[in-house]
């Protein structure tokens, strides 16, 4: 673990269903939320890293649900990196309802990193050195920076 | 007008929202549902445009709801082109529920045709080809492939 | 016209499509964002009109797309109140880019106002009162108070 | 496993991102369209079961992403149950490209049986019947209708 970046999103009527909750896929939106904020508060972008010629693809995502979440209200997401490879990174997340501090899903993604053409390459400079300062601190040493 | 292509699908409870019926943002994506396979009647598809380095973004859209449209109905989608111009297209749409034969709503796209750099280009020639197909038969003075 | 509201929105790479921008629905979910947070300027919550019995179905909506917006882009939303009848709502709705404050869309949507049962009912009291929050000031005679 | 139900699906524009490729939330789209069509096989929708008063929110989702599904390609969204016990069951997904038939993905879902208040119930009568006829044959025993 490195440090838990906090995003925060409100609930829109069109991400909810019939169940009058937030469909499961929308969660997977707020993870993209949380891992951009994430790189942002390491002082990266996606958006950058993409300019570099480095697309970060998914390659598995897994959450688990706890409790729902609803029309209007905030979501917090704590998001953090578990690892990082030679060619893949790990983000970890919570999302929380605000107000009650109540856990409503956790989960994580994994990202490969790839060329332009879809040839696995190693994990960006760019992203590595982003990560450093990231790591500064106590929780440095539980990261991973094998591979 | 020139030839109704009709195609179908299934709302899953994904496009549901908390009234228990489809979110109406939704209805933009079985318009595109509708657009894609009334250029396959004509013997074109948007991917064959845009590998031709033609690509066709949205300008104007609109959506008139008339009926609710709820998980698990079939809807039919009715497309139309309702006219043709030098480099744009505009097409309609009606989305029916199958069985009553409901109209669920009607509303229109219009599409202006740019080439990669987002440049204004004509309206690439093997979909003016494609337009003659369909327009066949006694609707064809209907069309206006003026421009 | 009332008074515009303005929300801010990130856009997000789910937000995006092939072409590299974001697809056209999604302003239809902004506008949405446009509309909460209109009404909560006002005092009042989208929820709190449901939790009355009262839903405001949109029955029509409109976009021209102007300029694309990109990933990562800030977007602002600046929303206004149209019209308010006995039975209904207009929003009007301009999509900026932030920084150039460049437009990228604008459009509007119509609501309804409709019971559980789906049988139209009078505007609520609770939304009357708050849109004359929102109309103090030499705005307010331009508002159609009207049914 | 019991019998694994072949659902076909067209991939719209509205489901690429600016990789060109299918955001990976839409994964758990096709997922849900597998799910009801496996029901239906079974000789029940999810309508029926919710219409009963019970509800089957997904406590758990994992997706494998191997192969990029692009624009228009046709996927394969090939179902099965691996359990089902007695409060929850568990679907299992491969996402094919029809044609090459190479996978794009794999994925499991967990739900849960819960009524109209959130509370745990059993899995529900008609579920369980329907399930029996799935299992008609060698593979049955593999089924787990223990809980």
């Amino acid at each position: 673990m490195l440090k838990v970046v906090r995003s925060r999103c409100r609930v829109i009527y069109g991400d909810t269903d019939a169940m009058g909750v937030a469909y499961y896929s929308n969660f997977l939106r707020w993870f993209e939320i949380g891992r951009n904020e994430w790189l942002r508060s390491a002082g990266v972008t996606y958006a950058q890293i993409e300019r570099c010629g480095t697309y970060a693809p998914v390659s598995e995502v897994y959450c688990h649900y706890l409790n729902p979440v609803r029309y209007d209200d905030w979501i917090l997401i704590d998001t953090d990196v578990e690892y990082v490879r030679r060619a893949s990174i790990k983000f970890e997340y919570r999302i929380l309802l605000e107000g009650s501090e109540e856990e409503a899903a956790w989960g994580y993604t994994v990202h490969g990193f790839v060329d332009g053409k879809g040839r696995i390459v190693r994990t960006p400079q760019l992203l590595v050195d982003a990560l450093r300062t990231m790591g500064a601190g106590p929780l440095v040493g539980r990261a991973r920076h094998t591979g």
